[in-house]
């Protein structure tokens, strides 16, 4: 039947020039062509495919699928496709033809078995046969819900390919997994099936216009946004979307999922990468894009329970427990709301804030990204004067608006005390400058403010971009699981994070505005009393406890939570060391555990008195120091880098003396020991930070070491029974003549260990660290809840 | 005569307590008793001091001195004295009570000679034994020309001083010197009369009550101002004093002085410092708060031409021209007004802007020192409820009222968003709320606003300061040499700098508004073409000049264009050889030419791409790296400190090897060789920057060392003439395999060796920087217009 219909257009239809039908055949089909999004958007995409390509020299078929019957789904299909409409700017006459050429073109398949996928794609050959046309490609667009992703990706792959020179595009939809695990899953099933070059990851953002024009902005206003493109100008970047819906009648899938899976995962965090990427020198090589997008979300610091607000509107729960048939106790824990600090490690982006906000329920419905700029003036003249023209004066920003809100429209804006941007004339137009409408605060004639010449709808915009191959427009894996990668832990360490309970609408007044506090964010209103979140659902409690552990004092609490009372703790003693003699003397310890606290010294302890601060190593493995393995490295990098240590205060061990490592007659160990004896008096280190290994090990003291469990105060090498095996250390003399040595220990991995030495005695030759017990100083353990109770 | 009233007042008055009287006297001596600050201020202020310690337990004299014989003198005095006005809050009987005694215990004396010196001494002492009084103390308030305090002093201190057991107290008013030196001379002198503890060197804006109170609200209000009172919370801080007034009728001080010096240097900077300086515990410690001030003072980044715009209304050469008799040619190159950028190296305030504004013909009178703190919250809710209330969104700022402008009272502000302050009800209360006035932009019903209770001339307070030896109401010895320290910098290289024309009042526009660029500040509007500097005066075209010398390029240009142009160059050759190769392989001299670049480098070069940077030194004095005098401290204070340089990509030269100095077994040398040989590709640096000593040395390859000069391509010690003697260097050979060589040249005692290398060949025995010609790579020499031309 196709066949005929081809004919009709191919060679009878009025439209495709016979010089372009040369370029080959596509064949899109459409998986779930019956569904709610096929219905809204993805035909209608199509159809607008049909008539932007239909000379492109390309012929087409359309193939809705689904597991309905052929019957019905051909029934339910075309009463769709009959509903498709024309766009505004299209010729109705054209219009009414190809949307006639295009129903014939299109066919629909029941799509459920093996058989199906073999009898399609025979289909598709035979026809392509007789009509004596070469096959392009085949684009299959996955409208389905992911559980049925690898069934019919392992179809696709076994039964319907293209011949070989033809290309197969498969378009999927989110969600692709709900956390970095499940990503990775789900990539690694779907990799079996496709190369990552077939693959179109959909997040419909990067199709809004005002989205996908970031990019060409910037690279078009490069010359006014080259100097200014920095912190040393950007005060901060805000990514938002506010819903005034609610979740009703979605729950199913919303408790399940949250604002963050919803909305920041992929739609805020796309639109922030745009911003803050390097930008290419070529901006349409989608590989160059779509690598510096990755880097520059890899840059990002990695996100803590305090980067986030979260919240739930009140209603939320009791339309889960209709809507899921929950008994009436069930209290959920998913956010409707959140704020989200996130941070670049970048030098172009160092110390701005960028926030993303999302949430149902709020009082508008609006979506931008902003980057406001400093105020890098002063204006003499007086405030009426101040306000006028173009003052240097008033704020300063550019506003990618995704639509809705005051103006009602995607649009970009720039301050007009910034620059007149440059745009693109055929598809963006200059707004007229209405000074009654306000945009944060400023009246719109403050601003060069422009709009789409046609409004396009985000699907159909990313349909053309399949058909064009530009996968810049897509989430590739790589980017897909850096995304996870660093929304997860988030999600992990908010699941236990109390939920600001808000009435929706207006009547939110100021109950969600929050504010940057230390490296975090936090709600700036205290809680009101009538609004507690549900009492009994959430540990209320973080503090640390207190207690004993082998005589000594125990901190302990969750692993946040004990870390941020340990860097509070050390910053304490730094500063009365530092008040009590000029300096402070810091020995630090390798390894994993200790990555979180520096991370926190770095960013919560702004107060810390590092010009001070000398910071000496435990211990060192024998390499060099710019390895992977080496402690300094570890150190520096989370710590080190980000502080103002002086030079001369920074003392790594020197195990690659005259370049080779931890040589005997190099004497390292005494040379350390030198320094130690020179700056540090009495060689008595005003705080030494320990760990504990599951044998027992300290610092790289094992057990049975024949060096450093006793004798002097001195650094000695010593053998690791794990690779590297040369290590060199602070003898358990030297570490008892501190004036304070804290023990960190972290995971359920100590927990065995933990409660052995809550158990044995002094016997630091089986356990090195029941030795640690300073001679006149303090010792102190910290020790989390899942070391402590496993 | 005294006597008589002496007794009236003493024994027959009602106020003086017996009690109090055993006190002791005090005599106070106004030099200058007939001159209008005398006139204005000065007698109202004893009169003040004299109603308010009436009952103290002191008893008074006051004697007024001036130049003139006794009896116009005395005439002129007591037309001053019959006017002295009763505040309003003083009962009038009391107050015309006290008048008649103020009256009574007032004297005039001529002091012109040593003998009217002694015979004041003598009248003092007479008059105590006759009644029978201790002495407690004499006050000398120096209210005269500064080109008189010398001879003044001479005879206080040899022939006025008071006997053992009462002190001397000198007060004197600015200007106190014009520069750092004359301000060192002034002090020199001054201290050959009198100890630190007895001058009282007055800023009267130390009296103004809104100034006056910045410490005690910083104190007061800890518990809020703690966590904020940081960089990490204020955006910027403002102190300004705007004149309506020119200086019409007062050019020929005024054409000596300039608004730097008038305004800026003292009471602005003053200001500032009680703003910014480490809050002593215990601020009423005058010894603590004079200390503290004095380290802000020094934490402060030198000046740079480029810190400052300047301006002159363009009625003030007219002005000169007519009142000092200029000819018509004359033209003035004092400015009117500066608005100055100043930064702080305290690990408090790095990286916040200060700015200092000052001038004449301004479109309005006021004065202020205003804190703005960043904006750190997110407002969930659309414009108009961010707008209400206590918005977190709103801008937050605390304000120091000086006086005049819009509220007309010196006053207290401080954001509502903020916290309520904790104020002196006895001395401030707090204003009405009103709205219709707007301070910056916000309403005054935005703020919490507080005003003294009873408003008090400056002078007043201070007089009273002086009586209660309040040394930190005053100007030490100390801090005003730190301060003209800070300022004569700017001052000398400013002297050339154009200043921009302004129109006066509210014409000015937007024309004096400015912003902050670089490092620096800059006009924000171009120079208007009918405004231009008046052509010819100012040399237009700081260009640096582009040359040849020993048959290499040559730049030059006046000292700091040539720095500037270096810096530049040396970042593009960084950010060239980043793209080329990933990293960039620098080595530099040490030295005092090269602070400047380090400096600028390290404020203006905000893209320098150091993260991929290694710095090497060229040379290295064999002194501990901490030393004073070694060149890698001078390096890392002015630049490595500033910078994030990975720790592993800083070399310093290992000549501490073993805890000792270049001792040659320890091969320190070889050491650095291995490693550039290790790390820089080929042993080719890509850029080296090398120094010229007056004897032709360049690095520390001295003439006919026996080391360096010749042979390979090494690391070798060497020995200076100067000491410290020992010292490490790259050798010529090592020198000449750089890709790109700049030579930096500065100074007048350079000129010769500058002369003599333009003629003389290729003869590095002789003058090791003729040798350096890189075998494949660029030599470029940088020498300013001083080095060059003489």
């Amino acid at each position: 039947m196709l066949g005929r219909i081809l004919c009709t257009v191919l060679f009878v239809g009025a439209f495709p020039s016979p010089a372009g039908a040369s370029q080959g055949h596509i064949s899109v089909v459409l998986l779930g062509a019956t569904g709610d999004l096929a219905k809204k958007y993805l035909w209608q995409g199509l159809f607008q495919l049909y008539m932007d390509q239909v000379s492109s020299g390309h012929s087409f078929t359309f193939h809705g699928a689904a597991l309905a019957a052929l019957e019905p789904g051909q029934r339910l299909m075309f009463d769709v496709l009959k509903k498709l409409s024309c766009p505004p700017d299209e010729a109705p006459n054209r219009c009414a033809v190809l949307k006639d050429q295009f129903l014939k073109l299109s066919q629909y398949h029941q799509l459920k078995t093996a058989e199906n996928y073999t009898a399609l794609s025979r289909e598709i050959e035979t026809l392509l046969h007789q009509e004596g046309l070469k096959e392009a490609g085949r684009i299959f667009y996955f409208s389905v819900p992911p559980f049925a992703y690898t069934e019919i990706a392992r179809h696709i792959n076994s039964s319907c390919r293209p011949p070989a020179g033809a290309w197969l595009r498969v378009v999927l939809e989110k969600p692709f997994g709900h956390d970095l695990e499940s990503a990775q899953q789900l990539a690694a099933e779907l990799a079996g099936f496709f190369r990552e070059e077939e693959m179109y990851r959909v997040d419909h953002y990067l199709g809004k216009q005002a989205v996908a024009h970031i990019l060409p902005f910037r690279d078009q206003n490069r010359q006014f946004l080259d100097p200014i493109w920095n912190r040393h100008h950007v005060e901060r970047v805000e990514v938002v979307l506010k819903e005034t819906v609610d979740a009703k009648g979605r729950t199913s899938f919303y408790e399940q999922y949250g604002v963050i899976r919803d909305v920041l995962q992929n739609h805020l965090t796309e639109a922030l990468m745009f911003l803050i990427m390097e930008l290419p020198a070529n901006v349409s090589s989608a590989q160059d894009v779509v690598q510096h997008k990755l880097q520059a979300l890899q840059s990002l610091w990695g996100l803590e329970r305090s980067s986030a607000v979260l919240g739930q509107y009140q209603a939320y729960n009791s339309q889960v427990q209709e809507e899921l048939q929950e008994a009436q106790g069930y209290v959920s824990t998913t956010p409707t709301f959140a704020g989200v600090l996130i941070r670049s490690d970048s030098l172009r982006w160092e110390g701005v804030p960028f926030l993303l906000t999302s949430g149902k329920a709020l009082d508008e419905r609006v979506g931008y990204a902003r980057v406001l700029f400093k105020n890098r003036a002063y204006c003499t003249q007086s405030g009426t004067l101040r306000d006028s023209g173009h003052s240097q004066c008033k704020p300063k920003q550019i506003i990618f608006y995704f639509g809705h809100g005051a103006l009602n429209t995607p649009a970009v804006l720039v301050s007009r005390n910034l620059f007149q941007p440059v745009m693109p004339k055929h598809s963006w137009k200059e707004a007229e400058a209405r000074s009654d409408l306000h945009i944060f605060g400023q009246p719109l004639s403050d601003f060069y403010t422009y709009s789409p010449v046609k409004e396009r709808d985000a699907y159909s915009v990313l349909i053309s971009n399949i058909y064009h191959g530009r996968k810049d427009f897509f989430i590739t894996t790589e980017n897909l699981l850096a995304s996870w990668a660093f929304w997860t832990p988030l999600l992990d360490s908010t699941s236990r994070q109390p939920l600001r309970l808000y009435p929706g609408g207006v009547e939110n007044q100021h109950l969600l505005d929050f504010e940057m506090v230390g490296g975090g964010v936090a709600f700036t209103l205290a809680e009101p009393a009538q609004l507690l979140t549900p009492s009994g659902q959430m540990p209320s409690d973080f503090r640390a406890i207190q207690s004993k552990f082998r005589h000594s004092p125990l901190v302990s609490a969750w692993a946040e939570d004990l870390i941020s009372q340990l860097a509070s703790d050390m910053e304490e003693a730094a500063v009365r060391s530092v008040a009590r003699c000029g300096q402070f003397h810091l020995a630090l310890s390798g390894g994993s555990s200790p990555t979180g606290l520096f991370q926190r010294l770095a960013r919560h302890h702004l107060g810390f008195p590092w010009r001070h601060t000398h910071v000496w190593l435990v211990d060192e493995r024998c390499v060099p120091l710019t390895d992977g393995e080496s402690n300094f490295l570890g150190l520096h990098r989370h710590l080190l880098q980000h502080v103002r240590l002086p030079y001369f205060n920074i003392h790594p061990m020197p195990v690659h003396l005259n370049r080779r490592l931890c040589v005997e007659e190099d004497g390292g160990a005494e040379l350390y020991a030198k320094d130690i004896v020179a700056l540090v008096a009495n060689a008595s280190f005003d705080l030494v930070l320990l760990g504990v290994g599951t044998d027992g090990h300290t610092a790289s003291l094992f057990p049975r070491s024949e060096n450093g469990l006793e004798g002097a105060p001195t650094v000695v090498l010593t053998e690791s029974p794990v690779k590297p095996h040369q290590r060199m250390s602070l003898s358990l003399p030297l570490i008892n003549r501190a004036r304070q040595v804290f023990v960190l220990v972290l995971g359920k991995g100590k927990h065995d260990i933990t409660t052995l030495l809550s158990r044995v005695g002094r016997e630091p030759r089986k356990w090195p660290i029941s030795g640690v017990s300073p001679s006149s100083g303090q010792l102190v353990w910290y020790v989390d809840y899942e070391a402590l109770l496993g």
